[in-house]
């Protein structure tokens, strides 16, 4: 498709400039042709008056589990413990393989709604997650979640045969549009023969690790006493870091991982929402970036954290680490958009790095058509003193009004595009209430 | 109007119900005739389907400067010397009395749409204020702010005369909709012989009186220089807190000033958003609560803070301080919609109190009908395990459907009832890029 949109003020995050106001943006073959003066030879196909809209680079979610959100308000304020024991794990006992399609449709709904085009999603079957990102017209990166304890003990129990399966199948289709990684859960649950073995299926493969690393001091302590390194040393000693890795998380970390995790070039993920609902405390987002070490911003599951909308993981970002640090000038609204559209998109293996000389996450010439239109025109834009602080600080989801993957349309004028929103709130509700059982069903009276 | 509400599912906060599955809510003459089974003889002149919605009791956003909603993003990551002293006070030295107005009215229209029917507002001209929420059917508590060194080194140059004229034009006025206060600055920019004015004035008049106080041990520091006494137990001793006070942040306070808060009856409004934001630390909210100190919740100004989301402040409370006290289990969500709806709306002089035997905050017979509807269908209510734990970690302000206060409409199907939003936009921003000066002048080119 051909497509114009006409007179928009943009942020591009190329670098050079913090807005351009009232530009055209030509987009052809999936990619953006032109930033500014579009030459007459272009005859689009649509055209889009972009006079009320705010164009920018979309986001990427850098890591996410999205199944979980069939559990997203399902275990509320209650101790971590009896979070994951008494609410998480009983409703994932029930969880069966069609309810990861249903739930990772869900997801993606909420995410093409608040600018999300690509996710890194960590979870089980996810051949099923991967049917839904293709249906979805979405970008991804999938890493299938093994203990590396027995398939037998899995949800979704696969070897990790299985998932080699899955990756052979899936990395790489969708015109490149799904790439797929290994994702044993974390140091702290698999064992480091296993976590041999992955990463000489992932050198084999040619793909990524995505896992959780240093989620706390105790996790910290633990691998200390059962291998003699923290997580981050013990994954490193292991050759984890040796291929391109999403490391969730990264909570408790001496100055020692924060140049191990620089050295190899590992993504960590932040994603402060669930830090603070879980009370796990705080990831140093400071030292990550003075260190030099690769930062992406992502979501984490809705079952922790409540929802999937990467503005608020800005707006949080900012806030919160501002008032760690001390600084209000720390922490500028234009690193936040670099981190959530260009950073997370790299994590994801998408844009600049191994393997592609294309730009990414940036209005200009050449780079994937990956954007989103925003409305400027609610009170709550007004007065629009400083766009780029709007989006971070005050927009909200509703004001996303059109999102391009690859320049396809997944959201147009406020609506789905390439998903059915009312079937998949129903399969997702209807299989929701039936993974958390009994008492649940009263609830199904409540439904509108 | 009599008003029926039909099929829809309520949160009630009457201490007895969790949740009111598929009720009838009939309202009449301001009041909520009835929740539940509503009588025959109910004739209503318009019924609302509520089969999609929630309907929850509306917020009260208990501390804010409206007018400066004009500065919103005009201020943007700097340190906080250069953010007063370099943007704010050069902005506001700008400020005409009619600018007040316009930035009330945009104030008004951003905090409707949130689900929010009253305020607490502290700033300059405050009869431009009183005339915006008479207009918009609002409830306010309003304070003229006062440095007390002398009317012509103030914005909005008013004598302590002046205000007191101001509220006794309109103290009670709109049927009692309108509440007014003293609004001397703070403890730290009011010299002491005129916060013995102020007090000697509540009496006299019978008001309140809302200031900003604690906001940094700085402060506090400077106090015991001055005074020998930390702020809150200057402001005990000059008598300010035998008045109904609204003591705006109180972030630096000893367990001594949390006994005589809490012994006096005051409400600490909290407004986390900015204190992250200018990167201020943060005010125990733990020890608020342990203490009996009454909390009530804000947005602050959009100066500082960006916006006047209150569904963010119900997130961001939640967030910050399960993780500062290192307990999931914390500030349930319950607890934060009633911190919201109630003690909010009782800090303002709203609802059961001195002078009035009404319940507030609470959707039962004989409450006030205060009170909104939330669209619950969009994916990111999906599933519906629990609404409140939706509302306050999942919802977006577009959510908010309907808002009355007081039985008449101020949002109808997502539209302003009582507010010419499109005017409002204009004259704000015309207004606000006034203010700021040349240097804004070409962000006009920008608007759409």
């Amino acid at each position: 498709m051909r497509l114009l949109i006409r007179q928009v003020t943009a942020i591009p995050l190329d670098g050079e400039h913090d807005l351009l106001p009232e530009v055209d943006i030509a987009i052809e073959d999936g990619r953006i042709r032109a930033v500014g003066v579009v030459s007459p030879d272009f005859v689009p196909e649509q055209i889009i008056d972009g006079r009320e809209f705010l164009a920018l680079p979309a986001f990427f979610n850098a890591h996410t589990h999205a199944a979980m959100t069939l559990e997203r308000g399902w275990a509320e304020d209650l101790p971590f413990d009896r979070w994951l024991n008494e609410k998480i794990w009983v409703a994932e006992s029930a969880l069966e393989e069609e309810d990861v399609y249903w739930g990772a449709m869900l997801a993606c709904s909420e995410m093409i709604r608040c600018g999300i085009v690509g996710f890194a999603d960590h979870y089980f079957w996810m051949h099923q997650v991967a049917r839904a990102v293709a249906e979805a017209g979405m970008k991804a990166h999938l890493a299938w979640c093994q203990f590396g304890i027995g398939a037998e003990h899995e949800v979704g129990g696969a070897t990790l045969e299985d998932t080699v399966a899955f990756i052979r199948e899936w990395h790489g289709a969708e015109d490149g549009r799904i790439r797929c990684a290994l994702g044993p859960h974390s140091p702290y649950m698999c064992p480091p023969e296993f976590l041999r073995r992955v990463v000489e299926e992932a050198g084999r493969l040619g793909v990524g690790i995505h896992l959780h690393v240093a989620e706390s001091q105790e996790q910290v302590a633990n691998s200390l006493r059962a291998h003699s390194r923290t997580p981050v040393a013990h994954l490193a000693y292991l050759g984890v870091f040796d291929h391109p890795t999403i490391a969730a998380h990264c909570i408790a970390v001496t100055d020692e991982d924060l140049a191990i995790l620089a050295d190899k070039g590992v993504y960590v993920a932040h994603t402060p929402k669930t830090y603070m609902k879980l009370a796990m405390g705080m990831a140093p987002l400071d030292r990550f970036l003075a260190a030099g070490v690769r930062v992406a911003l992502g979501t984490d599951g809705p079952a922790s954290n409540n929802d999937l909308n990467m503005l608020e993981v800005l707006r949080i970002t900012g806030l919160v680490h501002k008032n760690r640090v001390g600084d209000p000038a720390a922490f500028p609204h234009d690193l936040l958009l670099r981190l959530a559209a260009q950073e997370s998109a790299r994590a994801l293996g998408f844009g600049a790095g191994a393997g592609s000389v294309l730009p990414t996450g940036v209005l200009r010439p050449g780079a994937p058509a990956d954007l989103i239109l925003m409305d400027t025109c609610g009170v709550h834009w007004t007065p629009r003193h400083d766009l780029a602080a709007n989006v971070v600080y005050a927009s909200h989801p509703a004001d996303v009004r059109y999102v391009f993957c690859e320049g396809r349309p997944l959201l147009w004028d406020g609506k789905l595009v390439t998903l059915d929103e009312e079937r998949i709130r129903y399969e997702a509700e209807r299989r929701a209430f039936r993974m958390v059982g009994t008492p649940m069903r009263q609830v199904r009276r409540y439904r509108g």
